[in-house]
């Protein structure tokens, strides 16, 4: 599906990782190289995207784990039909916040369904495609914790839970990294911005991007 | 998920094949029995599933093959969820036009996806879920054709492919009742609607339903 040149990043990992700023500057960096970008978002970076999304948020609790798998998936199919694959047969860049792996981290760790029956039906609505670069945005949970120690507030079995929870979607992020070397570039998301954006330029010229 | 009296037939056949009408009688027959019907149809049987058919409707045409499958099987699957599967636990009998079998003999017809990948996600939608009974009423397009025949119409191009397609979905369904004769029972909707609807209490009767 791709032409010459055509290029797809999407960004990965936890909320508050920094992947939206990366993101930006990742693109201010290949148009000043001259390219042509479009960046994206899953989920609800179409119409339908959006009137999914609204179903998923307003029956949130009245809507079973795989119903609302089957809504994202069809979400993901129709955005790579509209928006990514067209791109990439134009020869763009597109750079894009989140894709098949959030739902195989969120979904593994939420235990609902199994991780690998996640990837096999995301995988089945877009036909296979995956991107080139996936960059995996670190961040231990536990430096969010430690601040929250900082300011003397209790810990209560809601917030270990919470992160309980959140160190499950990280470890499965890393797993899904060492499985797809190729693929991943895991960035240690605790450092300067600046100094992980040097960082992802680095990893595309080296990889011939 | 059933409890003891939990019962679920859903017809599948043709368009005008006389679901509906059958389904109907079904349902008073149930009735005067003193049995509790819910009466009910996909897509669409929901809220979730009335916005999902409204998505689909909207924007038939720019939505790929794969969208649309896994919208209605977010639609089946909420279904089964909220409708089928509480009735069934309450003892009650279900009565439904079309399911699973609709989407494969179609799909399979349409060409676009596999019959087997269609059933397989539908499965994995409804966790397996499966009717009791399935009637599926069959009728020889060539009934349909014979008419237009009479009237002296032409039969233009796109007559004789819509006729090809429709004997395609008429063969995908004999083949679904040939894997599973104990599901399905196969009568002929081309006789009168009081005769069909005694053969279908005959047999549920024979069944021990």
């Amino acid at each position: 599906m791709r032409a010459s040149g055509g290029l797809w990043i999407t960004f990965e990992g936890g909320d508050g990782a920094g992947k939206t700023t990366q993101a930006e500057l990742l693109r201010e960096w290949f148009e000043q190289l001259g390219r042509t970008v479009v960046r994206t978002r899953e989920p609800g970076g179409t119409e339908v995207g959006r009137t999914i999304r609204e179903i998923v948020l307003h029956h949130r609790g009245g809507l079973g784990a795989r119903a609302e798998a089957l809504l994202f998936a069809a979400d993901r199919a129709h955005h790579i039909d509209t928006i990514v694959a067209p791109a990439l047969a134009r020869g763009e860049v597109v750079i894009q916040d989140r894709y098949l792996d959030s739902s195989v981290a969120y979904q593994g760790a939420a235990r609902d369904l199994g991780a690998g029956e996640v990837r096999e039906l995301s995988l089945w609505a877009t036909g296979g495609a995956l991107p080139d670069v996936t960059v995996l945005m670190d961040l231990d949970p536990g430096a969010a914790r430690q601040r929250l120690d900082a300011d003397d507030k209790p810990f209560d079995r809601m917030e270990a839970e919470k992160a309980e929870f959140h160190a499950r979607v990280r470890d499965g992020f890393l797993e899904l990294a060492r499985a797809e070397p190729d693929r991943f570039l895991v960035v240690d998301a605790s450092l300067p911005a600046t100094d992980i954006a040097g960082r992802i330029r680095e990893e595309l010229e080296r990889r011939g991007r």
